[in-house]
């Protein structure tokens, strides 16, 4: 018996000698399949055209969810159920206006309220601005400079940053807590700058927060031409006075869902591998990219295991959230009914980054530095294909709930360097997303769950 | 003495040790000043805007050198020179029509002489059409089933190619030598289903060759959807004659330049380093990423060296090659300038795949697999910009020829999913460019340059 971890030495040896060509293989079937065959984009295109402005407690995302239920039923999986989730209800309401007092000369400036943002006063809302660089300054300036007035955050997306997503988040705080800490020092309403690196005029949504203890006021964000306009003005008359209308009201939690195809484990039915995407956009765009693309990769996957007769061992899960933008109900939702219920889930990943091509993933779990362990099993399968970056993560907003539960969590990773053009903007359209792209970050996802089924991680 | 090996390993782990550090930060200098303030884009801008078309042998490509030389003039460079290059001129004329005889009700279809079709007849040609799939399937038909025909050659592109440009090259045989082929057997024109995946309709044009014993024949690119219904027609109908008429027209040989921008060396000015692209594009298109982008990245990275205060201790040059698409005379006339000259290339780099997110460089030398050096040394400096992939190449059509003369060539490699969308096509146009994506590129190249300037390799 001595020999006998040698022994098992060579058996992995022998095992892992045979599986790796045998994965390789299956990695390249689930790509041919997807580059040749795919549908990504072809559901792409039905979404975004028959369902764009897909926000929560809107009809057109009721009416959205209908077509993902029909679209997975499509997909031959052994069931396909909804989760009700009450949603926020928020309403731009009749377009914003913005321009300046006394200057019909001026073109108007592009304006677009932020989610969580109220009404203006009946009649417009007359103030003067104040632009700053921070939250910081806000609280430097104080209530006695700015009580009555509009605070104007316009401190620009860092440019150096290369993964893009940083500087979005590191510019993001103006728009996320910026307009409550105007409100906390007196500010009738707020502008930011829009998130974006597109040097066009067109706003950026997004969602805003107020804290209870916080009343909410008007914020809108400017479209980038629009904030330097309102710059070079005040710098021009300090003491111009802006004139803002704002239409948005919120309403009670209106009812939505999430909807999930399953294939069900032929080995251990219990424990479950999620992929998904969120169904919900802004109202102001079609939401190719976000998060449209997400729904059509997740979806993907299933069609990839169906076509290529993969069945798993383990139950595969495409989960199409509700509401990750304005309030990640779907999210709790879906993570609540799993704790309830007492799954067990081994992985969940999504797609919430755009249709870009795939660069990689990140890997998060409590049992440590599962990334790693993932590079060094399949970095070498997946390098064919450009994705070779796994990195630690702790999931988008709608798997990051399932960590908690014991499960890996993630996200496909793709090239960033467009995806702050679009995002939560009006050209977030098809066209601005390339079919094979967006296959190939389906194929990403269906090989790394295809290998986590097999082999675990 | 017996120690001296471990003298000079220690002193150069001191060197490596105190030079990593100060490598890595001058290669985050060079992006963040390309991210923050590059002009490759504005100057991309420009290019497109003014020169589009830029043939050989036409006017437009004349004004756009004039444009280059005031562009890199106004770089500071030491020296800005011509090089002269007689060009092949070959003209489009009118442009071609095609339609299926008899079938008024059909719209016609989308075509576009290839470069070295000659026209058809005065009035037209009309004859039937045979479609193939590849260059040996007219082999076999042979001249009795060709003769007096025009040859379709219909076959797809393969979608399951990960880097679309080995899909190009298992295609392409169709294009570069498919007419000549036909020609062989009889065929009066040739018809070939463009090298693109794009699901629109546009025709994409290129070079075709016909070797001095086979007579050029009138051929033409069609349209993918243009392709598919001919296809069909075909099926419905193997009779139906298609009236074709093109206009091409050789003339003779045109003067034209290569324009060279250069920051003389401080320690060894007789050694060189080339970044290139080639001004040229098909007369079709504004050619923004083939190769407009290369033309403003290697501009770019003299405007780099400049900004950062980056004095070369070789020459650097910045070559604007003419004449890629349809001869490589300029690409020739470098060569051999500087073969009588004597000079000493060490490094010749070009951009030639469009202006995409850099992911990594082909190198190649007679002196061994450079390739692996380059990213022993350096692969984990370019990491943390995406660029990762540093795989044996023989450079581009522009700098390959220096090869031979002692120089390690080779290309930038960007992400190449999008490409073949837009290639040769009228759609490759400025909107299709990415501005940080294009920036990123011209930093990569500057990022080795510099590398090599410093260090060799």
């Amino acid at each position: 018996m001595r020999f006998s971890r040698f022994t098992i030495f060579l058996c992995t040896l022998a095992a892992g000698a045979s599986a790796q060509p045998a994965d390789e293989a299956v990695v390249r079937q689930i790509f041919s399949e997807a580059l040749a065959h795919g549908t990504a984009y072809m559901n792409l295109q039905a979404l975004t055209e028959k369902y764009p402005g897909r926000l929560s407690g809107s009809k057109t995302l009721e009416d959205a969810f209908l077509w993902a239920e029909r679209t997975l039923g499509g997909l031959s999986p052994d069931r396909v159920y909804r989760q009700a989730v009450l949603v926020p209800h928020w309403e731009r309401g009749p377009a914003e206006t913005a321009c300046i007092a006394g200057r019909a000369d001026l073109p108007p400036l592009a304006v677009l309220a932020l989610g969580g943002s109220t009404a203006t006063p009946p009649g417009a809302l007359t103030a003067p601005v104040v632009e700053v660089q921070s939250l910081a300054e806000v609280e430097q300036l104080g209530r006695d400079r700015l009580a009555g007035k509009i605070v104007f955050f316009n401190r620009p997306m860092d440019p150096t940053f290369i993964r893009t997503n940083l500087a979005y988040r590191a510019a993001g705080d103006q728009r996320f807590r910026g307009p409550a800490q105007a409100a906390r020092f007196g500010a009738v309403a707020a502008l930011v700058r829009s998130l974006t690196f597109a040097a066009d005029d067109v706003p950026h949504a997004g969602m805003t927060a107020f804290p209870p203890e916080v009343a909410p006021i008007p914020c809108a964000a400017l479209g980038l031409q629009s904030a330097d306009r309102l710059s070079a003005a005040l710098r021009a008359d300090p003491a111009l006075r802006l004139v803002l209308t704002i239409n948005a009201r919120h309403l009670p939690d209106a009812p939505s869902c999430n909807v999930i195809g399953e294939i069900r484990g032929r080995e251990a039915p219990d424990e479950i591998l999620v992929v998904g995407g969120h169904l919900d956009s802004w109202d102001n765009t079609p939401g190719a990219h976000d998060d449209g693309a997400g729904v059509v990769q997740a979806m993907e996957v299933l069609r990839l295991f169906r076509a290529l007769g993969l069945q798993p061992r383990h139950t595969l899960r495409c989960v199409i959230f509700t509401n990750e933008e304005n309030g990640a109900r779907g999210a709790a939702a879906y993570a609540a009914a799993a704790k309830e219920r007492g799954e067990k889930h081994l992985l969940a990943l999504e797609s919430d980054a755009g249709g870009f091509t795939p660069r990689g993933f990140e890997l998060g779990s409590a049992q440590g530095p599962v990334h790693e362990r993932a590079a060094g099993q399949w970095r070498a399968l997946f390098e064919p294909y450009g994705v070779s970056a796994f990195t630690p993560g702790s999931g988008g907003t709608d798997v990051a709930p399932l960590q908690a539960q014991g499960a890996i969590v993630g996200e496909l990773v793709p090239d960033s360097q467009r995806y702050f053009d679009y995002h939560h903007a009006a050209t977030d359209t098809l066209d601005h997303v390339n079919r094979r792209e967006l296959e190939l970050g389906a194929a990403s996802l269906a090989a790394l769950i295809w290998l986590v089924d097999t082999h675990g991680l």
